[in-house]
């Protein structure tokens, strides 16, 4: 049993709900749905090659190198964003793009998604990100062993940090072929570079749900019902000229500073000419996904959220 | 005048030597050489658009957004490096690629290369590096100039350190075109990300340039004859498997120590079993370009240097 020091024991309030509980029987880890975010990419090749460390005795644990001619090109993607091609119209047409084709052979490999009976009951995703965002996980489905999972992690990872996606391509995320799971985000890590600590941490958080879910599988897991997440809000895209280009950098005051607490008059942007433009909405909201880079083409220079407490 | 703090004089024993001083009547500023280095890309923009910040009254300013196509890739280039790129062959023969062209453009803008009747006496050529080497010259050619310049920022910017690189790639440099010049090299940033820190560093760098080259047509410059450079000596790779992948990370106490000395028995490497692989020369150099995301297709996770005084 890998699971230090968390308490597992009975607790009455909840027998009910956990005597119908789910039986994980096959998870799937995914890397390289990036080309360009290595660490996973990584990991996913080492797991390959050492299956040993990521089975556990009460569940089957698939390993998949998601995009790799994307990898080999150190490039995020080759046609389409893979993590933006899993949608139900992308998976049920005929394909005209590479990550097309990807996303339907994971589809087989991990769902059908949609349908009740899957290959995969629960899917991790393994993202970097240029954003100072530490170890994070993005979550986007509602399913109660997501929560439990996440509030776990929260609760052995102290400065784990959860942001809830709620935007219109979460339906096309690749965890969202299956039931359960989410997307590790870890960083700050450049594109196209491996980074040891940010690899060690990835590897951690991994073997931690691995461990986590085998006992879950064998025992009564009492958990608090109440976890601290970043909730979605709205995006935020960089000032911008006529012609659609950047008027304006992440202020040095914002950079690095994911999941910190923005209130009005703080600096958001530093236009090329040296003036600062600061953030103006009433109600205090937390960056995320600051300055990353493969949202500049997406047209959003962060994302703004609600702190709250979310109860499941 | 510009120049702050520096102070001017004359000194009887350097005035034959700069009697013959050379005169500045062109200078070029290079952005965008590559791609995904957006720190020059928006500089050159910024300039092209603002052209009275580089203007100074004895000598013309000519800025260069050099590698457009790759930088709306979002790429470090299309077909090859252009910073390899300028070498006799390339710019003497027919043009079978994107930046063989492109660099032929720039031979006419800045050279001819080699010859001593050229369009600009003075190239700056911006770079920025995912390796965390703050604000560095990299310095490939002799010329008396470029050391001058060099040592009157190594005074002004006690932090700047100049790396002489002293490659089979040198005369493929963009900044080999002119006569005089260097590349400036500012870091961490990832590819593709706009860092405002990096940006504001990158351009004092170059208006004290600017500043440094008006003075040095107008007065007889003092400046000391020697300047602590580090000196390139080898480049290591990263430890690879027989198929030629990567079998192993830029360890954590490496990472990030860029300048840093590296003694005997230091930690190198770590295996992605966790083995920690050692430096095992006797004599002890100093790292730079530890893991830059664009030497990994060139296959070196670092160089080597030898922290010097180089007298000119």
């Amino acid at each position: 049993m890998h699971s230090g020091k968390y308490i597992l024991f009975y607790n009455p309030l909840c027998h009910n709900h956990l005597m119908n509980k789910k039986s994980i029987k096959n998870i799937t880890i995914v890397g390289g749905t990036h080309g360009n975010e290595f660490t996973g990419a990584y990991l996913a090749k080492y797991w390959l090659n050492n299956a040993y460390k990521v089975q556990r005795p009460s569940f089957d644990t698939q390993v998949v190198f998601a995009n790799q001619k994307a990898f080999k090109e150190v490039r995020r993607y080759i046609d389409r964003d893979l993590n933006r091609s899993c949608s139900h119209d992308l998976l049920n047409s005929s394909v005209s793009s590479h990550e097309q084709g990807v996303a339907q052979e994971l589809n087989t490999l991990i769902g059908p998604k949609g349908e009740r009976d899957k290959n995969s009951d629960f899917v991790i995703d393994m993202h970097t990100t240029t954003a100072n965002m530490g170890v994070s996980l993005v979550i986007s489905n509602e399913s109660e062993l997501t929560w439990i999972v996440a509030t776990y992690l929260s609760e052995q990872f102290p400065e784990l940090k959860i942001y809830r996606w709620q935007g219109d391509e979460e339906g096309a995320f690749v965890d969202s072929l299956g039931s359960d799971g989410f997307a590790i985000e870890v960083g700050a890590v450049p594109q196209g570079v491996l980074r040891a600590d940010i690899y060690k941490q990835t590897e951690e958080v991994v073997y931690k749900i691995l461990d986590f879910l085998e006992l879950y599988n064998s025992s009564i897991v009492d958990i608090d019902r109440k976890v601290t997440i970043y909730d979605h809000v709205e995006l935020v895209d960089f000032p911008r000229n006529s012609s659609g280009e950047l008027a304006a950098m992440v202020h040095p005051d914002r950079q690095d500073k994911d999941f910190s607490e923005i209130n009005r008059g703080d600096a958001m942007f530093l236009t090329f000419d040296g003036e600062t433009l600061s953030y103006d909405l009433d109600e205090s909201l937390y960056g995320v996904f600051i300055n990353e880079a493969a949202y500049y083409e997406k047209g959003f220079a962060m994302c703004l959220a609600r702190k709250i407490e979310h109860t499941f």
